[in-house]
């Protein structure tokens, strides 16, 4: 069996504001937000902070569609999705779907943070929502 | 400021079958469950996975007394828990509290996987519920 996941890469975190929750996981992790970046397509303002060899990512909605909108509507704010380093994002999913888990995206599309990324879906990954993600080639 | 989270530990998954979750999370990972250990006065079976330098931790309910069973009723399957790994848990306790965050637990208990380890509450986390753990000394 190969380990085909690396690492967790990052845990992703909805919240219903950034200027109120960017402090709190600061002091609570020690650790500075290192980079705050939006994403159109998105729907969402994401905030970095480096933890270990990983990372959390808090999630604001930059307005009132997305998946971070939806996920806080219907579940407050709290854990949202986990994300795993694989080597090659495009190549982990195929892999995935020949193992029998469903996915979001077929293909890799561009994340935050300067990553390739594609989701899981979490119907089949007892309701997990998981990303894949690997560096821009 | 300093950083007092050295990594995240690991995460925790609330499913409600290890016979059914195990085999999917191995093949989903790449990687093979562990350890198998019932935590008693948790009301808890878990599986261990390692990825990277953290763990995945599945959680069961072995009766319907504990919190899984409380958060699988609730919430369904998902993610439970982010643990974060620090030098000292109850250090790590005494300070989180000093900084203003609120204690499910004001001193440490003995955990899984031979950690020592100590809850926030998730009110004051974004209702994220974070546990810290350490090394038994």
């Amino acid at each position: 069996m190969s380990n085909f996941m690396n690492k967790i890469e990052h845990i992703g975190i909805a919240v219903k504001s950034l200027d109120l929750s960017i402090p709190l996981f600061e002091k609570l992790l020690g650790s500075k937000c290192y980079k705050i970046e939006i994403i159109k397509d998105q729907h969402v303002k994401t905030a970095f902070f480096k933890i270990g060899d990983s990372k959390i990512e808090l999630l604001e909605s930059i307005n009132n569609q997305g998946p971070i909108e939806n996920f806080i509507t219907k579940n407050g704010e709290g854990i949202h999705h986990i994300a795993f380093q694989v080597s090659d994002v495009d190549e982990a999913l195929k892999q995935t779907k020949e193992l029998g888990f469903r996915l979001i995206d077929n293909t890799s599309r561009i994340g935050a943070d300067g990553l390739r990324i594609g989701f899981l879906n979490p119907r089949s990954t007892n309701s997990v929502l998981i990303e894949l993600c690997s560096n821009e080639k």
